[in-house]
């Protein structure tokens, strides 16, 4: 991907076709539709005829590669939008073209299947929406967080289990409750992803949603007696977030956001920024 | 696993059953077996009871938790033996219930396809097999290994290419190809592995098959984007080396070995030890 | 599998361990238990080697190989049991163990992911089951049975979608969703089973779980240019069972039962032969 | 899919880029390309937007929705084109556009893995490239063809076994060499497909990739106790013919072919509709 600037960003966008290019068919104005980190793709590199969008080399991204959604009109590429369902609103649907898309797409992706352990590291943008989902995907949910407090939070979003990594040792956590088929890293703290390695059941998966400054340092004997992996997880295409708005309006996943309108953008990123924003926040156009 | 001393060593074991226990009917005196690292499971396990045997909770190993193969005779589990086509001699066959299978078998569950890039790091024990068996499966071959000398043998082998790690940057020659979709980590030098990450194509996988004393540095940027991940695997199952030694037989891989007499055991061992040996030492009984 | 006469029918059994043979440990007195079709693996033939009990050659199975639940003790092998959890009685846990884990199984195993469209085809002992499971297994879930009558509690057990077979096009009315990716038929109608197949979504499976008199019809070209496939699924193993009865306590899966004591059994045979048993007729000891 | 006549067909296509369509950057003049069944994707219907091509709604096809390979020209859609290695002449690339591409996507698509015993069915245009395919991506190849006299050409393409269906069961020598994995039916004859369902391994797959006139007639007590599958299978993009002509460059496959000038297509039709051909008849310009 290359960007330049000024370019405005947001990669959360929802709102309505206004009017659509030449040859463009599949949209009409007056559909509701989103468009989230990913920016539509190349068509034409390996990944994207094998029919891997999402690893797409070009790797067009929205507010980076054109401009975004801090504005009352976008310009995305046709293939970067996702219909949006009626039961969801504007402002609930934003968030979750990106950390909707990204945690529904890396709890599908995980090889976890119903029933099994699954476990939610962090519980801020992405991880709330994570716990909601692993719930409503039959998992059976852990929240791992930090401090007490959060727990009677954790289990109102549907989790089973929840675990304090500032008092419990979450490998061993995880370990006494059989051991998690896949663990979702929403954070990107670098060592508290790899805390979570030893609690892996075999075959187990660290999904690795996040880029933390520092390197993972893994334990290669944690990882080869039991085959369990360490997994980078790109979010997801535009289909990819179609199929979260649809499976949100379909049980009930909704993020938490407070809404700022547009001229109070800098107001809104400021409280974002501050991290007390529970948990998204979304700028709302009149 | 648990071990106590003193113990006979040895987990890539071959030859003829002398007699079987109370009950054992599947084995009979006169048959041609193998035992390897995997020295049975327990069954009773959540790994076991959905039969991921090699991740049994027990995990005996040949060697470790009972007397091994630096002998005339072995007492080795029913279920911990594998069954030695006619076309491999037992000298042959012993390498490939270690060295063999742990490669055959990560190969084969490491989700790369027949004509997909695969690179084999390592050119040692594990590794002559490796790129014996990559190629025989249909993958384009790549060996990695210190030293332009050893390209010749790396393509008596069938490697399609071969990059020379101490002159070519791995990673850049692996994405000249294409990426490779996975990369068989033989060596036991977590820099070598971690080096090669770079060079994984989209869902590309770097196997790890040894344990090197340091973690490895996984940098999260370098496999998210791509989706790609770091994958412990646990060598096989008896089962497993079964397939291997009759994949061996149908194709033609053959570990390249050096003979010594058991009683000149402790010359073998020097002989492994100094790492000149090509590749495997095995000891035989008259 | 091999059965003589006579027998003491029944493959979905609960109760209490009363004691164990020699050597086992895994299980002890007084743990709660279930036993269902699967009636323990012979360990030795390929499929046990390769970790598929199931597909073990022997083919235990309770009620027909050695004696069943009709009774007020039953000697069961060690490895054919499941543990009940403390949220489920005796009587709810005991069609779980067939009707429950073959449907709970073949819908984790279907390759279907939360979210996609998937179809209960049949709303009796196995399918009511099957509807409730796949609801909470976040799937898109479309029950298809026979009468405009049973949508109400189709619904009531989790379903988004009805579809009346006696009056819609079934394969129609499916597309009309988007197609389903996987149809799992609980009925024993050949031609109800292939009348769906037209509704599959691309990549759709018909999971086939019982086994109708007549063959199944299956059209070449109807899934050839979809890669859809009809898939036989058996049952599960005791394992399957534990996971399947581990879901419906943490989800609030539960059959529709209707209780007699052992010694009316006759009367609870007739009841079920009827087809007017709301779903299954639970013998019960006192 | 759409057609109208007069049509020119030809869905086995290979030549030379002669010019390229405005915005087409992949593709330069004097590229050595070709082009087969899949003749372009729509990109907007669902399955493209996951990344499905082959399974596309609209489903274009070479000769059939658009003019075809019987011509000195050719105009396709850019994304239905494949590179051609330099290792393979037009002529030799051709037939592994539908033909080749067919048998090498279903193989590697079909959950068999190196070593596993997988059969082909039918020993014509399909079949003679399914046999190499199969044994150079190490599988234990079964050739199975009507006639002990196919017995020795099977053997030259690579087959380890070889089944003459006119003299022996075809489920139960399969059987004895253990089951197949996979069947890759070739042919188009339904009762000659069913017949081999009973010879499946655990899990195993048979693979259509015709469609007879008849319908497939499957007993669901031959898949259901070992949960095996009868499974449509779409012929492949054009990546995996890319993907098909690369393998074959790689290790050899070849087909068998006879060569017309175009000029005398009538010629080479009828010698195709003859059944003589070996087996692909291969229209040339100068």
């Amino acid at each position: 991907m290359a960007s330049s600037y000024p370019r405005i960003p947001g990669h959360e966008v929802a709102g309505t076709v206004e009017t659509v290019g030449e040859g463009v068919e599949q949209w009409t104005p007056d559909q509701r539709v989103g468009v989230g980190w990913f920016g539509g793709a190349c068509f034409v590199c390996d990944a994207c005829r094998d029919g891997d969008f999402i690893s797409c080399r070009v790797g067009n991204v929205t507010g980076l590669t054109f401009d975004g959604g801090y504005a009352e009109f976008v310009v995305a590429p046709a293939d970067a939008l996702a219909a949006i369902p009626d039961e969801l609103s504007d402002a609930e649907a934003a968030p979750l073209m990106c950390a909707g898309v990204t945690t529904f797409n890396g709890l599908r992706q995980s090889g976890a299947r119903a029933g099994d352990v699954v476990a939610v590291l962090g519980l801020g943008g992405l991880g709330h929406l994570g716990v909601q989902f692993a719930a409503r995907m039959g998992f059976e949910t852990v929240a791992i967080a930090r401090g007490a407090e959060k727990e009677q939070f954790a289990r109102e979003l549907g989790a089973h289990h929840y675990i304090d990594s500032t008092a419990d040792d979450v490998a061993a956590s995880l370990a006494a409750l059989g051991g998690a088929k896949a663990v979702l890293a929403t954070v990107t703290d670098a060592d508290a992803m790899t805390a979570a390695i030893g609690g892996l059941a075999p075959r187990g998966k660290l999904v690795v949603l996040g880029v933390p400054h520092e390197p993972l340092s893994v334990n290669a004997g944690a990882i080869v007696g039991g085959s369990q992996s360490v997994a980078g997880h790109a979010s997801g295409t535009a289909k990819d977030s179609q199929d979260t708005l649809r499976f949100a309006a379909l049980t009930g996943v909704r993020p938490l956001i407070e809404e700022y309108p547009l001229q109070k953008a800098a107001d809104g990123f400021d409280r974002m920024m501050s991290g007390k924003a529970r948990f998204r926040v979304v700028l709302t156009v009149d």
